[in-house]
């Protein structure tokens, strides 16, 4: 059974329901700006906005991480919400606990800006990083639902344009499947309590735009040759309705012989992970993700470890 | 009547209100840390935590802001709650829109540390700032709730400490009068949905712990000798049960000849200027602070507004 903490997250995907099939006529989206209420505050990190190449992003910068190590983060939202404020404090437990600074890319939303002006701003801002100078190989992306999917398909992309590859890709309940294929769809209807198949539809129809296929493997990328692709490290909820997505995208990631790890987190929602530092789901999940990466980017655990250990003094003086 | 919006600071206060009737019998403080939830992020603000002086605190930067004027900001929560992460967002807009970069000053709690450990942890903070190079009549303090109150006794200690004065003080519904002498106690207690008398006197006893006195000066500034004060700016809600706290503070300051102002909010509640962002009763309060203060902080309503203008293409995009 979930957490209450957890049940947090259900609670909010309900809400999203209703506000669906009731919309604010000022605001319909404006619920979407709480998102990240979920998450605790990760503590004793430094957010700050910058222009990566053209893209608004956010450096995350935990106290005493090593500070050459770098999560690309892309943020969840169907490709139409979500920005580095709904997910500044998710990437920053992601980022503390494997001891490395993040970047969270705004790239720009599908309902203005259809594909593929997302997976172009995802990879200008990794071209951005390289010419910071930081290594590919010590760099790692993440990314949550549309995110997770977009970071499929930035490797694609820099993989055309000849950039380097990341050393890992950790993906939570990524979205990826544009043909809506999953049987999940129905097998989780019941249990999941937002991502219904007419909502993902309207999600593609505005991802996709006039232009856009289904089956082109930077939109879609259970279409693309994943040949030589970086480890990946997929997380998912069993009770979503993109469950199928992701046992999709693991036999694919297989077929092509890309390392794949799947965890299937038993009773939890679409991105369960957003109810990090409450919620010991979530907690497990980032601890998971820090373990099994930080050794693709060359951190020890004691490294690792480091700037998890750092807090303030107020919460040290309150225990 | 008070905008949706701020109705829903009130909601807020009702759900408090609901929380300490009931507790929860783990975490009977969790609601506090959502506070914030009701701020829209002012965006284009970086956010860096530091040491100050031994006082944990945080750095709250607008992009393009006068980098050598600084508020230093004291947040409420009754001295037992709050932190530099629920005020984040309040002080980052009203940082924002004066254009002046702020430091919160998260100061030890009174339920482990009663008066006076916060006005000396406020004090070094500013001592702090001032050993930075930064000069005191270029400081405005800023304070909401019983960070309001220690403002006043901030500016106290300084002069007992022989330290120079900041140029103004900012007083969200300060909290000063630890005796409850106030008839808004009766007289708003229908209206004001939290702060009720017996809600206030356990705020009172944790402060005060068993060596304090309720008519010290530095415990509470309407016993204080307000001569020779920076300018105060109060805004206080029509409905708050510390209306009259704020009508005690005014005459006391005026009888000592201190430049003062006093803006009265119809229909609002407690430091309602957390829905900054949202509601339009809190940027207008905001706006009207920073027109106040930047000519007391050298600075043109030119150079105030840079700051302010300053916002992110994916906000200018979406439009």
């Amino acid at each position: 059974m979930a957490s209450k903490e957890s049940q947090a997250i259900k609670d909010m995907y309900r809400a999203w329901t209703e506000a669906r099939l009731n919309p604010d006529p000022i605001d319909p989206l404006g619920h979407i700006d709480h998102w990240g209420d979920v998450t605790a505050e990760p503590r004793a990190v430094d957010y700050l906005e910058v222009d990566a190449n053209g893209v608004p992003a956010m450096w995350v910068v935990p106290k005493g991480c090593a500070a050459d190590r770098v999560i690309l983060c892309l943020h969840g939202g169907g490709f139409v919400g979500g920005s580095r404020y709904t997910h500044r404090k998710l990437f920053g437990h992601l980022a503390k606990a494997v001891g490395a600074r993040a970047l969270i890319a705004d790239y720009r939303l599908s309902y203005q800006h259809p594909h593929p002006a997302q997976v172009d701003d995802a990879t200008a801002a990794f071209q951005w990083l390289l010419d910071q100078g930081f290594r590919a190989e010590r760099m790692a992306f993440a990314g949550d639902s549309s995110g997770g999917g977009l970071c499929l398909t930035t490797v694609l992309r820099a993989r055309e344009r000849r950039l380097p590859q990341p050393a890992a890709l950790m993906l939570i309940s990524p979205w990826s499947d544009m043909e809506l294929s999953g049987a999940s769809y129905e097998t989780n209807h019941e249990k999941d309590a937002f991502f219904y198949r007419e909502v993902v539809q309207g999600l593609v129809d505005a991802f996709l735009g006039k232009e856009g296929s289904a089956k082109d493997p930077l939109a879609n990328p259970l279409y693309a040759d994943l040949s030589g692709f970086p480890p990946i490290y997929i997380q998912v909820g069993s009770d979503e309705t993109l469950l199928d997505d992701t046992r999709l995208l693991e036999g694919r990631a297989r077929k092509y012989g890309v390392e794949v790890r799947r965890d299937v987190f038993p009773d939890q929602q679409h991105t369960f992970q957003m109810a990090a530092g409450r919620a010991p789901e979530a907690d497990e999940a980032i601890r998971r993700f820090a373990a099994w990466v930080a050794p693709k980017l060359g951190l020890t655990v004691r490294e690792s470890a480091a700037a998890a250990a750092i807090d303030s003094r107020d919460r040290a003086a309150a225990l």
